[in-house]
């Protein structure tokens, strides 16, 4: 598939690249709904669609959620999707299922060619992130570790160690989402990006939550995010803009950055 | 004047004011351009006007400067101006006439109405500051006591200093324009703001310049800076944005900060 690893080549983009992503969440509860959504959000031209399957109802079901996995991947088309579980812990929905069934909805949904990325949470059990690893590179897709924290943001050191932590898991992507108290945060969260940017090989996905940390979800591809979540239909996490704001504002960015653009 | 003391209220405001202002530069070389420039510029609605009296070719005959500020200040009916002579070692323009004469062309622009703040270089001579804040508060009008390095980004603890500098000098405002060499720098001029803008009772007028310092001329309101520059009709320092893309970013800042707005 074509638009596989378009995260990891934006990773990489340098003057005037694709940068940054834009990718609209999926948080429909049936398989209408879902592509209901998905209907309604691919005439924006999302660069990513992120299935947030912890809010389908049928998550507990593995052939039907691989099922409707299948249809949204169809009718995705080219457009890469992020398979993405996200735990109650980390700002996720509550669901009927397990971790371990979790683990085997992912390896059948990597094996149906369900998506291009699989986002697991660093916090989860080490048996599972490996899991998730070989899934996905048996499926030659990639995996986004990822870190949330909806109530702070950890000191930059602290960021800066979830994606050295994420690249020892052996992801491809390493993903850090967290709540300011302060602009102080925000500036943080984007110090502690341009040090990854930097200092690592592999892109990152950051961003600051809730209004103070929209500024990131706007300005944060400069500083070395790869892809920002943006609202298609519905909002999956505090903060997030409309996809038409954000597009707006990243073609003023990069008309003012000129040749200066990541 | 209604306008008078906007950039002071503005310094102030909090929850959803008029932050930020936008400052368009006037760099007419004739009475006749300048005066043009203005009616060009007008009806783009900006909150402020600089006059960029450097820029002047009259600037030596002080009847004439005088003159040609008060037909600026008629059209410019309640749009405050800021006469600003910038030297050339902070990046203005080579002018015909002494430091001491732009000090008695400021005396008489504002004895004769013509602005509603001064701007005054901190590395000026004490002498020349202490003119120029004494002719400010005679007409009632504010000073802005400037530093501008085209070259390189001091340090944050070097910002900080030349905001508490304006403040020793008796400016009612401090304007701090710095040049990055990297992204790191863009961030070291927007948490010396924040910081001033915590710990200072002044308004603070702050930018990176450049391409990558067009980012704070967009965001930098959040973080404490009271007014940007963008062109109207010219540019008169690098990476002033257009004032339509300047609005269009704010709108959306000001959308996403919802409440959390400065």
């Amino acid at each position: 598939m074509s638009a596989r690893r378009s995260i990891e080549k934006a990773g990489k983009a340098r003057g005037g690249g694709e940068l940054p992503l834009v990718c609209t969440p999926l948080v429909g509860r049936t398989r209408e709904a879902l592509l209901e959504e998905v209907r309604a959000i691919l005439p924006k031209k999302p660069d990513v669609l992120e299935w947030r399957i912890d809010f389908f109802e049928g998550i507990g079901r593995i052939p039907e959620a691989v099922e409707a996995g299948k249809a949204l991947r169809a009718l995705a088309g080219e457009t890469p999707v992020i398979l993405t579980r996200r735990s109650i812990r980390e700002g996720g929905e509550k669901i009927p299922a397990g971790d371990d069934e979790v683990a085997a909805l992912y390896e059948a949904a990597c094996a149906a060619g369900v998506c291009d990325y699989l986002d697991q949470e660093l916090s989860s059990e080490p048996r599972h992130m490996q899991r998730a690893r070989e899934a996905s590179r048996k499926a030659g897709i990639g995996l986004i570790a990822s870190f949330h924290d909806f109530q702070k943001t950890p000191p930059g050191e602290a960021i800066f160690a979830k994606f050295t932590a994420a690249q020892a898991a052996g992801a491809d992507v390493a993903k850090v989402a967290v709540m300011p108290r302060s602009l102080e945060d925000v500036l943080t969260l984007v110090q502690a990006t341009l040090r990854g940017r930097t200092q690592l090989p592999i892109p990152l996905i950051t961003m600051s939550m809730g209004p103070y940390g929209s500024l990131t979800r706007m300005f944060g591809w400069v500083f070395g995010s790869s892809l920002s979540f943006a609202v298609g239909k519905s909002s999956s996490a505090p903060g997030q803009v409309p996809i038409e704001d954000l597009r707006t504002v990243n073609a003023i960015l990069r008309r003012s950055l000129g040749g200066a653009a990541p």
